[in-house]
């Protein structure tokens, strides 16, 4: 960026402003939770606010399955939108860049910018593809563990995430209690319940069912668009609630088609979902929407350690969970069993939830009671 | 049916036994809802009991999304499974063929005998495909009561269904008042909500991107299964519920799938899932899922009459109207709201709801509760 944007960005009050995402390298083989292993691997990142002189106010964001790195600021002054959570992170914000030095990298696996299945492989020069090793939530926290070593980072203030980002911010904890002083997991679970397994299951045979797939070796330019975008819709209506919806669509008609009997969009939510569909299809890799939610599902911290209690008995960190009511996905019952879990062990550990109408999303949009609750926790 | 096969059919206690479908055809035109007609139809449906002197003993009973004309018995010895609700409908049953003449039709529409979009045109020798007119609730009632009047039926004793099947149940209620003497509706609604005019939009799409769909003109050999299947996965998780979904599957491994790391079936309710969609795809229609989905989401009563209250207030019968706690497709309000409706239109109307946690296909299990309440409500 030039001069004037550099001023323009400071200058904009409560904005992160222009960023740039870096690009961390480790040139030494990654091995994984399932034993298999790559040579190398990239994790691109994104950092906001400024590290102080004993690099004690960092704050590690965890993205969920269909985030990224970029969850503030804008690339671009040219930018449609900003981050993902933009209304969050920031000069003044309830992660309030003025005293944090924020962190999010892009998940291993994923596919904009990290090493995953569109990935050339460097032993063969072509992607991996399917012979990308599978992921598990574990070997996200690991991976993002060796970039923060490479920062010299000694500690992390705190981790923050929601969904697929509140169960690495659990495993977090109980990888590396002792460099972990804080916890905020949002709209999570300790292990997904059958539904959640199954929805995932659904969005999966749609995209491997696609001719496209090709068994995961398709052209990136012609990929398996039509299973992912089906994927997404039906992903898409679990991330909202049935009161959300009524309230935001009802049984609107679209407008300028009154007209009845068609198989053409007739209601706003299916014009809606539609958009959702085709949109995702543009920024996100089918491959590693397979990979994420087979993460998704592995997560279970019962199975690992035994029981949820034995589990959260290695953290040493406080905590404050956050459900969400309305959240029919990672139901607020599930998030508080991890707080409860915590208390019986001795932990410093609040559960609090918020009854906001928009489903699992919830943890994404304004809300003056979950940016208080962050700000109060992040000050203690 | 040979006389042994006959006299095992009578013996079997408490079982309707060997039945066998019955074709209703009218050789004048239909007209349908939207202004479309076809020349002429057939209705395929069954019945079960024995239709007394004066007629004064029918029950129709109203079939689901994917349920046709066989509710009860057997086609033959060697049928695996009897009609979709054998368990209610039978001598001695609540639905109790000693004493009542059952009469159910598979609908307009459908895919199972009756008229429908794979049905030849008579005009064309091929099949109706996307030129099959649009079907509406209203269109099923209207088409059934044809059939009742071939059989000169001078009035319902009662009107039974679930999900669609109580949607046709209260049309039938305001489209025939003095005809309908009871209704008994059951996890249904007055007019889906927008999450579940959502969920279909997503099905649709998944059979309409389905490149062997060919815009409704596929063969019906290779027809666009895996969209079908699809469609059918998802819409299955919305008929059962998260607690039923963990007491039946919960998070366990596949019987001899230990291994973990693979995209092939691991946990047991993706097997579930694959095998509802395949199975689905053997027995249904994809376009005529596309018209019934499309007739769920434009049933609307306040939309059609102004409001509930004036929808209901052309009925005349009494009602007793069942919704399921665990059912989040057409959730117990949406059922309680009707017998309100009809209360403050001075109506006899109850409303009562089963706890049981297997979402919304409650209303097909073995529940003491809904079988006393449905014998109960029909002995008045």
């Amino acid at each position: 960026m030039n001069a004037t944007e550099a001023n323009l960005a400071r200058e904009e009050p409560g904005e992160v402003g222009l960023v740039e995402p870096v690009d961390f390298h480790q040139s030494e083989p990654f091995e994984f939770a399932s034993g298999a292993s790559i040579p190398e691997f990239t994790l691109r990142y994104e950092t906001y606010g400024r590290l102080n002189a004993d690099k004690s106010n960092v704050i590690l964001i965890a993205h969920a399955l269909t985030g990224d790195h970029h969850c503030a600021g804008v690339h671009s002054f040219k930018d449609r939108k900003p981050g993902w959570w933009n209304n969050m992170i920031g000069p003044g914000k309830p992660i309030d860049t003025n005293r944090f030095f924020v962190l999010c990298a892009n998940c291993i696996g994923g596919c904009q910018g990290s090493t995953g299945p569109t990935s050339n492989n460097p032993a063969t020069g072509k992607p991996y593809s399917l012979t990308f090793p599978f992921v598990t939530i574990r070997d996200m926290v690991r991976s993002q563990k060796l970039l923060l070593d490479s920062l010299e980072i000694p500690f992390l203030y705190a981790v923050i995430g929601g969904s697929m980002g509140g169960m690495q911010v659990l495993q977090w904890a109980i990888e590396y209690p002792d460099y972990v002083r804080r916890i905020l997991p949002m709209a999570t679970t300790w292990r997904q319940n059958s539904q959640a397994i199954a929805f995932d299951e659904v969005g999966r045979q749609a995209i491997m069912q696609d001719p496209e797939w090709k068994n995961g070796d398709y052209d990136p330019a012609a990929g398996p668009n039509v299973g992912l975008a089906i994927a997404r819709m039906m992903a898409h209506i679990t991330y909202l609630s049935d009161k959300g919806m009524d309230r935001k669509f009802g049984r609107r008609r679209q407008a300028g088609k009154d007209s009845a009997y068609s198989f053409d969009v007739e209601f706003e939510v299916e014009s809606y979902l539609r958009y959702q569909g085709e949109s995702f299809t543009n920024r996100f890799d089918a491959n590693t929407y397979l990979y994420f939610t087979r993460a998704l599902g592995y997560f279970d911290l019962a199975e690992t350690h035994g029981n949820l209690d034995a589990a959260v008995s290695k953290m040493s960190c406080r905590a404050l969970v956050v459900g969400f009511t309305s959240d029919w996905l990672f139901p607020p019952e599930q998030n508080r069993e991890i707080a409860l879990a915590m208390l019986r062990q001795g932990k410093e550990a609040s559960y609090l939830q918020i009854d906001i109408d928009l489903g699992h999303d919830s943890f994404l949009i304004d809300s003056p009671e979950l940016f208080q609750l962050t700000r109060d926790f992040l000050s203690k």
